[in-house]
């Protein structure tokens, strides 16, 4: 534990930023997990509605090797929150112009955030009109996310590439804490927790 | 954020701990919210049948300034998780011999976890049989719980002493991941997730 001179444990205030959530995106065909952009979202306490990720449960997979493959749990990956930075410094390491949000999955994309992906569990994003999320965990980038950014640069590679490059670069999964509406080009309110190191 | 030297957040690694779950407690009278030993708990991913704070959502109330009191949110605090030794830490800065961990509601006591209060957001405890919990956030101490303490001091100034005694040792509140039986005097695995400072 990091402990200070007289052996508490340093506290890291919490603090309040702010960014703009750039870009909106849903699943529009069914049959593929990429999405595309909208105007806006509904947030609803299970996600977004007709996503295959809503549902305040899932099936453990190959994220969750301490449960057996299948088992019902508590659901923390109901949103995919990326940025406009992090995908920009993803394509660059990567050679492309661009990776969009859409080819990888994501829902939201913020702007004005730096190094999303390292916002702790816990934090949260309040959005105009009142709907709120919470930060759960880094997301791991994975070959399925490679494999559909190969097919749209046409770049084989890409699909082992993207697993090493976008590593910490991939944003985070959240929750829906309250619901509402979200629209692309807003403002949002971003509350990080105070931290420390157990 | 935490730097190092070539300007990458500093990452410490997740570790695994072992610990011992002490006592098991549940509401036996719908009318308080303390909570009495019993030989085991049924953990559901709602939390625990019967107890008020089941449910994958709640209202929102005092702890949570930022949402409309009464708005319907996602539930983080299915379960209090306390630690023998935070008890004996703050009975004895209270100068009693005993804090029971019913008085103030706790539904899993856990022993030989340092410091629990600080296990960070994203933990998981890992129990015999395999049901997990989730931390979701430092607890913090109300003067609900306080006077609830000194109805069985019977020292009237509990209620405002244990706010401030008991504040960053009043254990966390988790969700429930994995369903599964939990029983007083098992072993449980704990995995403290890899850490920063944002």
């Amino acid at each position: 534990m990091s402990r200070d001179l007289l052996g508490a444990i340093s506290v890291h205030p919490g603090r309040r930023l702010t960014a703009r959530l750039a870009e909106t995106l849903a699943v529009v065909d069914a049959a593929s997990f990429e999405t595309q952009r909208v105007p806006g979202l509904t947030l609803t306490l299970e996600g977004v509605p007709g996503d295959p990720h809503a549902g305040f449960t899932r099936r453990a997979g190959p994220r969750e090797p301490w449960h057996p493959r299948g088992a019902e749990i508590r659901s923390g990956r109901q949103l995919s929150i990326v940025s406009v930075e992090e995908l920009a410094e993803i394509a660059s390491a990567m050679g492309h112009s661009v990776v969009e949000a859409g080819w990888i999955g994501a829902d939201l994309v913020m702007e004005g955030l730096p190094s999303l992906s390292f916002l702790p569990a816990g934090t949260r994003l309040f959005f105009e009109g009142g709907a709120c999320v919470v930060v759960e965990a880094q997301n791991a980038p994975c070959r399925h996310a490679g494999r559909a950014i190969a097919g749209h640069t046409g770049r084989p590679g890409d699909e082992l590439s993207f697993p090493k490059i976008a590593k910490r670069l991939r944003g985070v999964v959240a929750s829906v804490e309250r619901v509402g509406e979200v629209a692309a080009g807003s403002d949002v309110v971003v509350r990080v927790p105070e931290q420390w190191i157990y």
